[in-house]
């Protein structure tokens, strides 16, 4: 029996070849039309594309045919190698939640009453603020808040 | 031997003397000279506080004596009651690094290099923005990037 | 320094109170003023409740005064003393969801995209279901669909 | 050693045909003869199939001959990739287990006494809830009363 | 405020009582009116007592006035210090569930088809096994047979 | 480097024949001469086989020749996929432990002193209890009591 | 209600009085007629005593009253407070199970056949190896061989 | 790419060689020159062999000839597969640190001060205890005291 | 009962008194006669004093005459409140670990052969790092290398 | 589909060429133009190379074409095969975390203030100290002193 490719296996051919041929993800958002942060995310199998985004997908990076209904299909999301992430990088968000979690708690029931802020009616948008201290990196994001209910 | 005071005792103390009172944290930040986001943190035990500030958070919440010292001490950072959070508005903050780290971990490689978002010089901005839609929660993260050096 | 009362604390009073006075939750829903699902949920600290509702809740279980303004903050919800609940009842909802998980993920994909259901804008309802060969408990989840949005 | 097929792979190939033909559960359900939840679950390998339901299964996802005995076997049931689900849609599941728990459990032993819902004398039914705020899952679960008996 | 008793205080009352008076636990089986074996668990906080079953175990244990309702109540069942148990005794029954786990799920499937034991419809009966070569522990347990519907 | 075969490869072989080709556990005891609740452990890679019964095991379900010195080496004994089992027949048995354990612990204790069940000079057995209310499973569990000596 | 002395709590009284004091152990079981090691493990809450023995180590350390009865008890054993421990000396014999436990394994069915080494039937004796290059710590291991037994 | 054969890869065919062709580890460390203790955990991935041992070993078990040089590098030592074993051998290793690590302790303190046993500079030997009521297993175990030095 | 006086509380009583009376570590180092390290690692309960260590440590922090013998006696030590530390300071050691703890073992293995180096016979060391860029903290390790032998 | 090479894929292939022909990593950073530590945590898959580095890397250790962009990209750091490390030479850098971090945390406190001492810019220096009573691993550790600011 051979092996189905699932969304996983195209993930690690994505990767691969972004970094054989050094493809850029702000060119891949270009041709796909959507944000670069909506677009890698649905690189690395966080997302479900449109058929013509799927297309160019798999045009850009080269994938075998099947890969283009896997793009379309909802992927099982967020999966990381670990619940602590060990990526220095990816640790600073984990600790930003650890440290300024309940911070953002209370703020925002201070502002808004008991609800949260949806991570699903969510955009995320990454920047490069200068700074003569050194330069930045600005993430704004932005979601619904959505109150609980009595019912 | 009675219990010394300690600083998740603090903690403690000034949630329920804000929750009996109705204390607003904007008011306390602006009593404290510090941002609502710099100051919340400040007061559920994530940072230190310098004297006069200190002194501010004991009048304002009622504290006792000891706490002038202790709010002034390096505290503990971090611990929530568990490694992947319960509370559905804090858990959204952990899906969010969940499904949006490793897009992140590309786009600040692709923009600047191997290195992270400093969590240490860092700051945050918690805002609503008004939408049709419904309002939403809007986070401003800004924190320094710091790159690998070779040695 | 005497420890201020919590909200657990008060779930804690809450509860003991029930169990010596005999006390049922669809009466205590009829005087908040809301479903016994919901009027349950709040009692066992997992929402914020209006001014008048936390009266009835601190009249009936007899709670000291502090526990009307810790009722009405919204608390840190959802937490339950183990991560595999070890309780059967619980357990059953758990192994609910280990079973029917993917298969409710498959068919909410198939129904209505790439999204998912709210459990914020979420309502829950149980009855008895008569039937033959032994009664049944029916539980109803209604949850709004928020669709995953490209940005 | 050429590796036997498991039912893990059979869930495997089931998974991938039906992205690539974009087969519906409905229409598997119709020719199965079962409901559309039962018969996902089944598909997903939670479930041990009846001879003629695997035979159609094999047609269906034009699977291999030694599928159609694996199908009919009991399999080892409800295992996802870890104890706290990352995906958000199966999380939201995991997510009301935690708020909504230990409500179901005062709420179940109020109407019927020490006893649980089953989780194998169970029935679950998903389906669209429209409603002009935007439309809902809704998800009946029943299960039979099971009493605790002294002994 | 004084903390409320719960049901784990009052198993720390029995089993306190019970070293210290050497109550024997078939003693207190008689004037339950049960078999020890669940006489013991629900005196050890797994079951609910009717009325004049914790009449006895309140009279027995010489338990404060309290304590009467509280073990009418339905427990929450099954917590132990650690998932792993630590005590010899105690993990070899956990032992015995991982070397012969999938055996009597094998030989439950092939007597009856897919289904399980109850748990809850259940009974356990402990005894001694005279053995020339030494005496043996004995436990029967006995579970209804709940088979895996179709819907 | 071709992979060499490894018991659990056996396992392995065993489980995906004895589907296919619809073997019997009560056969395959009968052939190799012991219990069928033993047969069926050794055969799931829990016990060493005696040469005779190896031949007989290799036999029945058409293993390589190399399976009959593995199945005579004592195994790593008592792996399951997941510390807490998510099948909800195994997870019946771990229910049974934490609900049970302490009153097992009790019991034996009071029967015979400070000691335990053996788990290694140990026997089980399984069979169908017919019932009017729907027939049961019955499980016996003997092991030697073995007390703990001081010394 | 006045919590009622448990074995945790006669542990901590022993420790502390130990270190008051400075009681050696070898004194200690000299008068209670054991081993130093097997004395040691029953007052760290490991090990039923007989009377005599419960009432010298009451005697010794100055307990209270109630303590005489609870050493007698088979105590829940085992328990450490990390299932990795944290303490080096400890941690170093945990390492040795992980270096050594496979090395073990496979010397006992070498010598023995398919069994184990029994940690109730179980004696353990700690000395000084004096050695040129820095004295030694020797522990012998010494407990009965139980083989599986077909059935 | 082929996959390099690792150090594991090497424990593989050491382990199934021995079950193939019936070699004992007490011949396997004559061949080697050392004791039976050190060679099988050396051919189990534990230690680093020198050049005549590693083709001593080589040559014993048939191995390929890059297996030579992975023999002498020094391994990841100590990895089994989960943190409380499941094999009832090795656990019952892993329960002796739990009963009786605290005692060890306590009487290495006692004999020497504050310090370890060194698991480095460590010789164990496994060997047969003749004994009327049943032949036991005798593990000695000798480690150089390290003691804790101010600085 | 009065809970006695245990290391974790002595631990306790210097943090508060150091924090309330804002005494440096150097000062306290000074006076009992080691380097700043060990010392700061004693007072937070990881090593045993001297006996006119404790008395200086007791005189300090006006601890309690119990605190004497308590700081003498060999402590339970490396207890953080989580595994993988949530504190920023302590976390970035422990990515450290992670990101450079097999170079440190390549390095050791190529510089002095299959051993490790000993945290007990060890000693660190702590200073400021003057540097135009910013001030850097450098931390010292020294272990003695102890190398495995055959035996 | 041929699975793509990895990061991870690399690291094994440097791993098993360095063992096969004996490659020092001093001589490996001397052709890279870099520290042995850096070079060492670099082809271990922890840091990003420039071109030329990464051709050398390739050169040296022979390895495919496409492993020269890879080595290239920042990798996913800090992965090992466990939380707690159960390799003796890395679980004693754990282990010094454990018992020292909280004196690190205290002395980097009382030196600069509330910050931490950088893992990014950051350098490690391992070297031999010769000592009469046997040689020393010395490892000198500099990173920035990073200061929390208030905003």
């Amino acid at each position: 029996m051979t092996t189905p490719l699932t969304r996983a296996d195209v993930t690690g051919l994505i990767t691969a070849e972004r970094i054989q041929r050094g493809v850029r993800w702000s060119q891949v958002a270009e041709e796909v039309g959507a944000s670069k942060e909506w677009t890698t995310a649905a690189c690395l199998g966080q997302m479900a594309l449109e058929a013509d985004q799927a297309q160019a997908v798999v045009r850009i990076f080269n994938l075998p045919a099947e890969a283009e209904h896997i793009l379309q299909a909802p992927p099982y999301k967020g999966s990381m190698p670990a619940v602590v992430p060990t990526d220095p990088l990816i640790y600073r968000l984990h600790e930003m939640v650890a440290v300024y979690g309940p911070t953002i708690k209370e703020l925002v029931h201070e502002e808004f009453g008991d609800g949260i802020m949806s991570a699903i009616d969510f955009r995320i948008d990454l920047s490069r603020e200068p700074d003569a201290a050194g330069d930045r990196v600005r993430i704004v994001l932005s979601g619904k808040y959505l109150g609980y209910k009595e019912f």
